[in-house]
């Protein structure tokens, strides 16, 4: 199971005030999240174990019939309806999972901006294949996904004619109210669940991330597995619990004045991951004028751009360091003139020289003044991922809590929605 | 050329205080810049009117060399040696530039982490296709692009056997010294300089960047023609000059606290430009526990990730928003039904939307507390994409010495370095 180790945050906070911090604070806001009816939204902690078993067959069902009549999947979504999804296909297949020879369909992400190249490129990658389009938004009336979707459902339809289309189209919206739920149902769209009670940024074992997941290959029985086990475990009020280590310390950390958290991955596979992190913690804790700033960074490549701020530029920081066991088979060739001089590595799998690169980097680091905690975990399977994205989110809202605001709300995001809105109906801006 | 709009930080800095900081500050770092023996690792500077017209021309017939005997160009550099080529070739071509039909190689830059898996992916792409490797290195000494370039070399030798091999390979790094250079010299590959007076994140003008670049079909004289037009039009005291404003408004807001500058694009083809912003300004700032941190979003899709933070969270942010002018091509189709309410868009092109998005955005976030400054350029052209790189250089420059510290080293990345080999060099940790 996952681990928080805190090794690194102990030169800066007593250990005293961090177990205090623990067990009360930590505590109090589990409590807070399980008992009583202090927050909407917390379909998410049970969903692991209480997963609707027959919309899971369903969307066993339904990517079988896509990977059987479609080259490409389209997946519109935007923020949480997507974040998780790429996440987790970028972790356990790779972040070019589309060049890669396979037996299951490309998938395009759609619908997560504006931009009319990223379109025509889409259509001319797309090509003659066939393919089929799942529209992911829980109210419907998203503009960026409602504007790909009205363009690709107009591709399919001429492709296809409008009824052959609509077998094409998969609809993961709302149970029952929006847009998009009622033109699913007068169109005879497949429909899949957000359950009310789930926000986007915490969704991604809904249909939300299992139907897109499934059609790439995914095992996505082991991954909801994966999220119980976690579920499971961090059920715990011991100080051991490790999302409460992970809470107490970024809390601690913040309150110091580490405003800024970067996650550091060591693997390209990882890099998505950093960018369902930020919306998960950006967008919980981000409001009210405090919260923690977070970003994310692709060691060791980054070092090599972001490595001299975090060394040595404002010392506001923080870091989280994501350690995932590694496969050993690549090994470092002998070379007779060693004219790179790195025979002394020959022998040596490159999981050994960046497990060295981690252990360097966080001393460095911690030296620096850049506290660093660990979240460790074991080889990347659909499991430990399963895991590890619960683990995030428990603690997430633990941590949240804890600094005082609603993980579960995002009132900052209508601001420009009201303006662009305003704008568009105007005409003429 | 490009324009700097200031108008949403005026609501936070008084124009005249703006006003005095470009007068004295941002000319006065120019004249430090310009004067003097201030600094070394100036040669960027006047790079593009200069530029060695030999050295252009091998550039040209290696990358015609490379597309005719070539599918695949493995590029192996971290940091500056490869985020600038990443950066434009993204912009000019595509993110999916690789899963594209076209008449150039794939290109796969590798060396940037300590990946097995990255690998052993690679090497699975590559196949049986007819491959070349173009190795940059400044120093030669780097341990993730030497890691790469010892599995690439040996692949590369295992294939085609050592001699052909060395035909294959193309080693961009200094003109006189290091491991690679004289690696290179004694195995005869072919070589390319990049100037002892360029530092890597100053270094795409040169044949670190534009031989991949030319590789990919991208018009490598009309790159160099755009910095060129920059160099030209930057190279001006007066109050008016676009670098000075964004140097001085960045400064200004600095000293009011905001501390985090988020670089905002407005289409998935700019987002790599994000990654080479950031390490430009993180590296040459973040010095001496000062500078502004650097973070880069992709909207509109971000604003539903980031979007809640940036407008609700700690007021320390200031934004530093890319609008480059769109094709109009992609128009949004009318439908019958209008069952998802857009047909009021009908036949206004995405280029609209987004447009509409971005001053919906601007206005929503200077109303919030963060400032915006615009960098407005025109259609992204080979033309304009030189003078934005060349712009950002020049800007990062004179901003980093009005804050007071040196553009051009970069003292805290050997902290980790020293560990790691200290480690490695032990055997076992």
């Amino acid at each position: 199971m996952i681990k928080t180790d805190i090794s690194g945050v102990l030169p800066f906070v007593p250990e005293h005030e961090l177990l205090k911090s623990i067990r009360e604070d930590a505590s109090a806001a589990h409590c807070r999240l399980t008992e009583g009816n202090s927050f909407d939204y917390l379909g998410w902690m049970y969903l692991p174990g209480r997963f609707d078993m027959d919309e899971l067959r369903r969307i066993h069902e339904a990517s079988a019939k896509i990977c059987r009549d479609s080259d490409v999947l389209v997946v519109i979504g935007i923020g949480g309806s997507y974040l998780g999804a790429k996440a987790v296909l970028e972790l356990l297949r790779s972040p070019e999972y589309n060049l890669m020879p396979k037996d299951t369909p490309d998938i395009y992400f759609a619908g997560n901006n504006l931009s009319g190249e990223h379109f025509k490129r889409l259509v001319r990658l797309i090509g003659d294949r066939d393919f089929s389009v799942n529209v992911i938004s829980k109210s419907g009336s998203t503009l960026e996904s409602a504007v790909a979707f009205r363009l690709f459902r107009s591709m399919l339809e001429k492709r296809y004619g409008k009824e052959k289309a609509a077998e094409r189209i998969y609809a993961t919206t709302d149970s029952t109210c929006g847009a998009l739920r009622k033109m699913a149902e007068e169109e005879g769209y497949t429909c899949f669940s957000i359950p009310g009670d789930i926000g986007g940024r915490y969704s991604v074992f809904t249909a939300v991330g299992l139907l897109p997941l499934s059609c790439a290959g995914i095992d996505i029985d082991m991954l909801l597995k994966g999220a119980e086990n976690a579920m499971n475990e961090l059920d715990d009020c011991s100080e051991k619990n490790p999302a409460y280590l992970y809470a107490a310390a970024r809390r601690k950390l913040y309150e110091l004045g580490k405003t800024t958290e970067i996650f550091a991955v060591w693997s390209p596979e990882q890099r998505s991951l950093g960018e369902w992190w930020k919306q998960l913690f950006g967008e919980s804790e981000g409001k009210k004028n405090i919260g923690i700033f977070p970003a994310a960074v692709e060691y060791s490549g980054d070092l090599h751009s972001m490595g001299q701020y975090i060394q040595e530029g404002r010392r506001d920081l923080m870091e989280t360091m994501l350690c995932a066991r590694e496969p050993e088979e690549v090994l470092m060739p002998e070379t007779e003139k060693d004219d790179d001089g790195l025979n002394y590595l020959a022998g040596r799998s490159l999981a050994y020289v960046n497990r060295a690169a981690q252990k360097a980097v966080a001393d460095a680091h911690i030296s620096g003044g850049v506290p660093c905690i660990k979240i460790e975990t074991g080889e990347i399977t659909e499991e430990t991922v399963g895991e590890l994205l619960y683990f995030f989110m428990f603690a997430c809202a633990i941590s949240a809590i804890m600094s005082g605001v609603d993980p579960f709300d995002q009132p900052g995001v209508e601001a420009y929605k009201k303006n662009m809105k305003e704008l568009l109906r105007k005409g003429k801006f």
